[in-house]
């Protein structure tokens, strides 16, 4: 590769808001977002939300002079609702779909229905390999009482550790997506901390769009005003993430997201607010990858964000517990119950009371039976999580057995002393 | 490193019949296969069909001072059965389900129930890293007549593709485990063709086992002789496979199976043989990536089991369909009789009888619902795949415009024809 070598990459991200049947003028909105991706012509488009394979389908149709490749990552019973359009021939794909997703019983929420999950996308740009993600997490449904945060948490974890190790021999890492969390938020510093990437708004000299990168805002009239009642302003939870991995260096020239209505005026695209940045990547021979180069201070924020994460699965795995129990305390009345109704039967006594309380019973021991299976799946599901932040703190603790730092002895010792 | 590196692995694998309550001498078993490992200190012992996490607590116990990193993959219901122990550190860890594993009504066969998956270990060892990966696939229970077969080949494809995005900067690569296939058969074949594993049973100069490398064998005697009936002298189904990725070479001095009974006579450690290979590792600056060296030629096995793994996948996809459609006309004709009996309740003809059929009624529904929704996300996990494969395919197309191969040319022809 020659030592002058760079490449300008303009990406575009939107949540399409593209439900059937209950997101508003779907299809008008299908229609000019292809018009305008046509009319940008953008390196790559990174769409989520698209639930349905036949708006994917005309998407692909209508674009297929500018972006001659697409994907569409197919998951769960709705959709992942992933999809990609790529100026450039993807040269690989692969698809990780998320353990945890929710309960199958919050069905007004849905989640659990979609299969949510991670999809990457390997280009090859003179010579340059390019890994490139899109997502879409978990809803956040209440910020008060967010029952499916440990499920996020864990989300966004398997997330980070995809990302690590699938983008070992890749140049340039770039996510795209709908993260359901805010900056700060847990899950956000997790996947920050553990895979290395850089956050577009932040690292950008030139944005235009809402104060704070907000990307969900109540100028936009697609928005619940109420959901947003919190936030007066707006949320951010679109992002556009990225790293250089060795050898090259990337930077965000400029960030833009639309403004409460579409690119040009008019009707907005979707109720978030798209984003379109134009990332430069060059060659940096002397630039080396950041994992190797921390210092045990520099691993001081991973180390308290693995342990904030632990606990906090600690906490979702006590609550999967008590849901799994509580079934199982269920099942065994519903047994008791069926027991004592077939003793009513042979008895001859309140006989038809008896048979007509049978089905419902039996259909309450299945029922039971069924949300202990599930909250135990999710119980071990976030164990697995947690022993595998537990593993990364302990080779913290080995790395920290060479090293003489205070305060990362104090937060490792803390840590070593609750497990 | 030093140009005359070296590297001796000794590597042990074992499906461990570990089924609490149903697998016969299950304790007495667990406890001769710890004394076995300590006694013999292998460089990494990988187990499957470790259902119980306390028999994994109880051998990790054991084999602290011999093996003192260990590691349980837990997943699903009952837990993926996989777990390792490992006389060196283990750096990193991931694990990935299996999207498509059985039907939750196949009670009696218990897959789905497992969460069966893939794990992965990080290990570097003077400086090589070694990517070690175990696994258990879905179990074949007839050979004539396997509904299993499209799932079984959709998780072939899903552990390929695993291994091929997480090994990129690997050194060496090995994978053991319980595959539930027969060395030809068409998962076994995508999985060597796509990754580029060599068997060690096939490249090893020195096999102590039996005849053809079988590793479930009548002669032991926990072995359901019915079951082997098809094959009487046996069936080869754990595997030991490995690859050089780049700079290194690897070949397999020894391969020893247990012979039907313990590794020093007495009762079978399992219904399984237990596999044990010495692999060696050396420096070699000249070997390259085998798929970089691939001409045309070279890619036809590829191609052809790609194009059949496809069609396999299509019969699978119509299979789910089927099943999607039946249970979509069930909740038809049920909701149908609901609209009946609510109209016989409000007419007061025959009530009693109206009454006493509603909940069953509303049971089959909802019963009719789950199996919807289930073949409905199975014909997705399929299709999924299906693309997956038409990428590669696509992929080899053009590269083939570049080429003059005509039985490559053939070959694409067909695939091309057909999609």
């Amino acid at each position: 590769m020659k030592p002058n070598f760079s490449l300008r990459l303009r990406v575009f991200n939107l949540n399409c808001w593209g439900l059937p049947y209950v997101s508003k003028h779907r299809s008008d909105r299908m229609k000019r977002l292809g018009d305008f991706l046509n009319m940008e012509s953008f390196d790559l488009a990174l769409l989520e939300e698209v639930w349905s394979e036949q708006d994917f389908q005309c998407l692909k149709e209508k674009l297929s002079f500018t972006y001659p490749a697409a994907h569409y990552f197919r998951s769960g019973i709705i959709g992942s609702g992933l999809c990609v359009f790529s100026k450039h021939p993807i040269q690989e794909i692969i698809q990780h779909v998320y353990t945890l997703n929710g309960y199958p019983y919050m069905i007004h929420h849905g989640d659990w229905f979609c299969g949510k999950a991670v999809g990457l996308l390997v280009f090859h740009l003179s010579g340059l390999v390019l890994n490139a993600y899109v997502t879409h997490l978990h809803a956040e449904y209440s910020r008060q009482k967010d029952i499916y945060l440990a499920h996020r948490v864990a989300q966004a974890w398997e997330l980070a550790q995809f990302i690590h190790h699938t983008s070992k021999k890749a140049d340039v890492v770039l996510l795209c997506g709908d993260l359901n969390m805010h900056p700060k938020d847990l899950g956000c510093c997790l996947l920050r901390e553990w895979t290395g990437l850089h956050d577009a708004y932040l690292e950008t000299q030139d944005f235009k769009g809402f104060e704070e990168g907000y990307t969900m805002v109540p100028e936009n009239h697609y928005v619940s005003q109420k959901d947003l009642e919190p936030f007066p302003c707006g949320i951010r939870i679109d992002y556009v993430l990225y790293k250089a991995v060795s050898g090259f260096c990337i930077s965000c020239k400029s960030l833009k997201s639309t403004a409460g209505h579409g690119p040009y005026n008019g009707t907005p695209l979707s109720d978030h607010e798209a984003l379109m940045a134009t990332l430069c990547v060059r060659h940096s021979p002397l630039q080396q990858n950041p994992s190797f180069t921390y210092g045990p201070a520099g691993r001081l924020p991973l180390i308290s964000v693995l342990r904030e994460a632990w606990t906090e699965l600690g906490l979702g795995i006590a609550q999967a517990r008590w849901w799994a129990a509580f079934a199982g305390n269920v099942i065994g009345v519903g047994l008791l119950l069926l027991v004592l109704l077939c003793f009513l039967v042979a008895e001859e006594r309140a006989r038809e009371v008896a048979i007509l309380l049978w089905t419902p019973n039996v259909g309450l021991v299945l029922g039971a039976g069924a949300v202990y299976l599930f909250h135990t799946q999710e119980a071990r599901g976030l164990c697995r999580v947690q022993t595998e932040l537990q593993h990364v703190l302990g080779r913290e603790r080995e790395a920290q057995d060479l090293s003489s730092e205070p305060q990362l002895a104090l937060l490792l010792g803390q840590e070593r002393g609750q497990n």
